[in-house]
C-alpha cells in the first residue's frame, strides 16, 4: 500500500498505460475535454485544455519551422493546417489520480434545464428550499466585518443601509484593467436576491452603481461606458452583491438567462415597485442542483407541461 | 507582374520570410490570434486558431507518445504541459494575401462602448439614423416570398399578421440538435426592432413563441426547457425576427447586453403597453459603427457625461 502511495505521488512523464473509459465533458468553444480513465488500477480524471496563443511568441509561430498543409485555396484566401514547433504548442493537462466518484461527478458535463420561475413558483418552491437549507453567508459577514480579505478592499462606503465594500473577484489577477472584475457587497444583511429588491432598496442600488463606477474610474481609469454592472439570478450566494466587469472580458456569467443589468433593475423598480416580486424570472439549473430537483418534483419538466404551451 | 500573381496564388508550405508587423486581434477564450504582416513585399493577414479536441482521437492523445512536463503537484492533483504528437495538434491557419487595408481593418479588434439608449436618444439619434440609411431588407422579403431559401424552411405559418417562417441560421449545420440555431422571421413588414413592440404585437409574439417551440419539438425533439427564444437589440437587420437556440450552444449573441428573452418581452408588454417605447435599452457598439459615431457626436462619451453620474 505504501509503495502504491509512492507511485501515485510520482510525476508522470507521459500517458503510458492510461486506459480511457469515457469522455465526460467537452467544450469546443473553450477547447477543453475531460476524460475518465484508469491508471494503475485506480480511477483518474484528465482535463486537457488548449492554451491561448502568446502574442510575444508570434515570431516563433510564423517561421519556416511551422509547416503548413493546405486545405482550401480560393483567390487571396488560403486555409491551412499549421504544425507549430512542438515546444510552442503545449496543451495544459491536469491529472487527478486517484480520483474519487465525487471528482468524476464534478467534472462530468451536467444536463441543464431552463426554469421559468413565476411569482408563485418562487414562493412555493424556491423560497421554502432556501429557508430550509439555511445557507451560511458567514464568509461574507467576515469580509464586511474585515475579519477576512481586508487588505483586498478597493473602496468602502460604511453606511449600514446604502453602504458596500468593493473588492476584486477571485477570477481577476488585479493587474490587467481589460480583465477587470470587481464585486460590490452590500453592508445590509437580509437581501437574499433580486426577488427582494423594491423601491425601498433604490438608494442602495443607486449608491452602488454611482460610487462603484466612480471608484473604478479613479482607481483603474476605466470609464462607465467600458463597464457592465449586473446582478446574477440565481446568485451563487444569497447576500446582495453586484458584479462590475470590463466589457472586454467575456465574463462567463453574463448570459441573458443569468445577468440582470443594474441600470435595468433600477429602472424596472422605478416603473413598478413590485416588479421583481411579480416578474417571472428565467434561469438555467443543472440536473444535480437541489433547486432543479424541487422544480422537477413540482412537475415543471413533465410532458404535460410541454403540452400546456400548445394549449396557450 | 504576372509572375508576382503566380507567386501569390501559390500554396504555402511554411511561414518562411513572413515579416510580423502587428498582432491586430487576440482572444484568450476562443484561443485565436490575428497578425498583420508582410509576405513578398505585400500585406498579409494571418489568423491562427487552436482547434477543439476530437473526442474520437482521445486514444491518440493519451499515450506514451504524449510527453508531460510537470508544472505543479499537490496531493492527488498534478498539472502538466503536455506535448501531443504533432499530427494530433494542428492549428487552423487562414492566410489572406495580398490583403487590402479593408481586410486589415476588418480583422483588427475594435474598441467597444456601452450605450444606454433612453427613449429620447432613440427618437433623436437612433431612429433618424435608421431612417436616413434606408437599410434594405429585400433579402428578408425574398425569403418570406420564397424566392430564396424555400428549401430550408422548417415551419411556416402563412398568416400575414401573426405568421412567420422558421429556418436554420447560417451558423448551424442542421445536424447536431445540441447546436440547434433557428430563426423565426415575421411575415409582417415594418416592425424594425424591440422598440416597435407593444400590446398590438402580442398575438404575433405569442404565436412565434408557442408555434416555434412546438415545431422544434416535433422536428428535432428538443423540448422547451432546452431552448432559449430571444430578440437582439440592436438587431443585425431591422425586420422583426426571433432567435431559437439550444441552451447547450454557447451562442455568441446571448449576452445580457444584447439578448432579450421572448418570454420577458411578452410579460413586460403585458405589464405595460409602452414598456419598450419608454425603457432605456443598453447595448454595446463598436467604434466604427455609424450608431456609435452618432452617439459620440451627441456627447455620450464625454468626460462631462461621466461627471453626470457623480452628480446623480
Amino acid at each position: 500500500d505504501c509503495n502504491q502511495g509512492d507511485d501515485n505521488d510520482a510525476m508522470l512523464s507521459n500517458f503510458d498505460g492510461f486506459e480511457i473509459l469515457k469522455v465526460i465533458s467537452e467544450n469546443t468553444r473553450s477547447k477543453t475535454v475531460t476524460v475518465h480513465g484508469k491508471m494503475k488500477g485506480e480511477n483518474a480524471v484528465v482535463l486537457l485544455e488548449k492554451k491561448p496563443f502568446d502574442a510575444k511568441h508570434m515570431n516563433r509561430y510564423l517561421t519556416e519551422e511551422t509547416s503548413l498543409k493546405n486545405t482550401l485555396k480560393n483567390d487571396i484566401y488560403g486555409t491551412y493546417e499549421a504544425f507549430l514547433p512542438s515546444t510552442e504548442n503545449a496543451v495544459k493537462a491536469v491529472v487527478i489520480h486517484p480520483a474519487t466518484d465525487k471528482h468524476i461527478q464534478k467534472y462530468t458535463d451536467q444536463e441543464r434545464f431552463v426554469i421559468e420561475e413565476t411569482e408563485n413558483l418562487y414562493k412555493t418552491v424556491t423560497l421554502p428550499l432556501l429557508e430550509s437549507k439555511q445557507l451560511s453567508v458567514q464568509w461574507v459577514y467576515n469580509i464586511l466585518e474585515k475579519k477576512q480579505e481586508a487588505d483586498r478592499i478597493v473602496y468602502e462606503d460604511t453606511d449600514p443601509e446604502i453602504g458596500f465594500i468593493l473588492l476584486p473577484d477571485m477570477k481577476w489577477d488585479r493587474k490587467d484593467p481589460a480583465a477587470l472584475y470587481l464585486v460590490a457587497i452590500a453592508h445590509k444583511h437580509g437581501i437574499k436576491s433580486l426577488r427582494d429588491l423594491n423601491a425601498s432598496k433604490l438608494p442602495l442600488l443607486k449608491n452602488i452603481l454611482n460610487q462603484g463606477k466612480n471608484a473604478i474610474m479613479k482607481k483603474y481609469n476605466v470609464p462607465s461606458w467600458k463597464l457592465h454592472a449586473y446582478i446574477h439570478y440565481q446568485p451563487s450566494y444569497y447576500h446582495f452583491h453586484v458584479h462590475f466587469t470590463n466589457i472586454k472580458l467575456e465574463a462567463p456569467g453574463f448570459d441573458a438567462d443569468r445577468a440582470h443589468l443594474l441600470t435595468d433593475v433600477i429602472e424596472n423598480i422605478e416603473m413598478m415597485d413590485t416588479y421583481y416580486e411579480k416578474k417571472t424570472l428565467t434561469f438555467v439549473a443543472r440536473e444535480t442542483e437541489d433547486l432543479f430537483l424541487k422544480f422537477k418534483e413540482n412537475g415543471c419538466f413533465d410532458e404535460t407541461s410541454q403540452d400546456e404551451i400548445k394549449k396557450d
